[in-house]
């Protein structure tokens, strides 16, 4: 009867931190749709937002990691019971770095706004944000529902927007051979659509959390679908 | 007295933790050179010892992560000290993450050994690791003397890197484009060159921790050598 009762009250204690773990989730998906959006938009004031929204996602990481914390010191939990609120500390770091990212985007954009725009690339470059964006809703769903099928397809997604920032690189190049006067728009975009792909690794270290989480296993290979995918892009002219 | 006592044995506690983070460190950054080494010499003999020395790195993360979680159970930290503590089990996150890139260079110079060397790029590859290898050494000096200027410094150099990356792009492009069976080489080299380049960020990623953990600020711009460099190996053409 006590032990149940133990494990109740630690299951309320997760459920708890996994809440948060989900409404930081929810603002940092905002913060990426937002960044793509005022991309697109040329839109100065929304990018003002979403750097100032980042305070709010830094804010959660800290109650998240206190919260963690605190269930540490009370339960004491070991093995597997650790693992799990250990996870909950890596993904909100994980979370955290991928508001950063939106955050530099806002700031970038501030600055683009005055230089000229660059063909369709703000708007590949929001394609590529929103395939980040639901990527990380997938994740956060498999972590919730500890859903290790869901996780690897997320896991593996992560290729494609690779070969999204490989193509966007190469549109890139080309502007910048065509008229140096691109040059410095391009270096900006150039680091909005890095910091894109380097979210979705990110995005890929959570779901690896989750596989590792409900089977003790990490996936050891290079993500499957990569292999052939971004060079490619260069090799086929 | 009694609070010195406990102050002391806290202390004592971390030293022998942030210990295991450097004994871990060291078998990441010798790691990071033997996968560099036996691309180098076509080696693969030294690529399966990388890939079977991952197991002693996960290893230490988890006695790491055990050892974090025993402390905040035992001391119950708070503010600064929780930090402190919290930091150990980032820094052993990012440390588990840079082996495990050393895995897979180490898997994919085993498939490289059958295949055409491609110009001087595994030169270019070992010089790349060379840096990110130094970079790491200084980031765990600087997190063990808790020296700020340090880890900035660390935090900058990830820019040339990054450049590095990109002049190797560069050349898998020009290869590629030249001779068509080239192409299987290139991708497994880009790969390794991406590995390295995300070591790079990991490593990054420990400085920030430092200066976050000495300051209580975040670097809070995008890395500032960054910003010209990556895309203008090509605008010079």
């Amino acid at each position: 009867m006590n032990e149940s009762h133990i494990v109740s009250s630690y299951d309320r204690d997760l459920e708890a931190v996994q809440a948060l773990i989900m409404k930081m989730g929810g603002l940092v998906e905002e913060s990426i749709l937002n960044a793509a959006q005022c991309l697109v938009e040329n839109d100065g004031d929304l990018a003002t937002k979403v750097r100032r929204g980042d305070k709010a996602i830094d804010g959660l990481e800290e109650r998240i990691n206190e919260e963690a914390a605190r269930m540490i010191a009370l339960r004491q939990p070991m093995a597997r019971d650790l693992r799990t609120v250990l996870s909950v500390i890596k993904i909100s770091g994980n979370l955290e770095r991928i508001g950063d990212y939106s955050k530099n985007i806002g700031k970038r954009t501030i600055a683009l706004t005055e230089m000229p725009q660059i063909g369709s690339t703000a708007g590949s470059i929001r394609r590529m944000a929103r395939s980040v964006e639901q990527m990380l809703k997938d994740a956060l769903d498999a972590y919730i529902q500890r859903d290790v099928e869901m996780a690897r397809d997320v896991w593996a997604r992560d290729a494609e927007v690779d070969q999204m920032y490989t193509a966007l690189f190469r549109e890139f190049v080309t502007h910048m051979m065509e008229d140096p006067r691109n040059i410095s728009a391009c270096i900006h975009l150039h680091f909005i659509a890095k910091n894109i792909e380097r979210m979705g690794d990110h995005v890929t270290s959570i779901a690896e959390q989750v596989i590792y989480l409900v089977s003790g296993e990490k996936p050891d290979e290079d993500r499957p679908k990569g292999d052939r995918s971004s060079l490619e892009t260069f090799g086929q002219t």
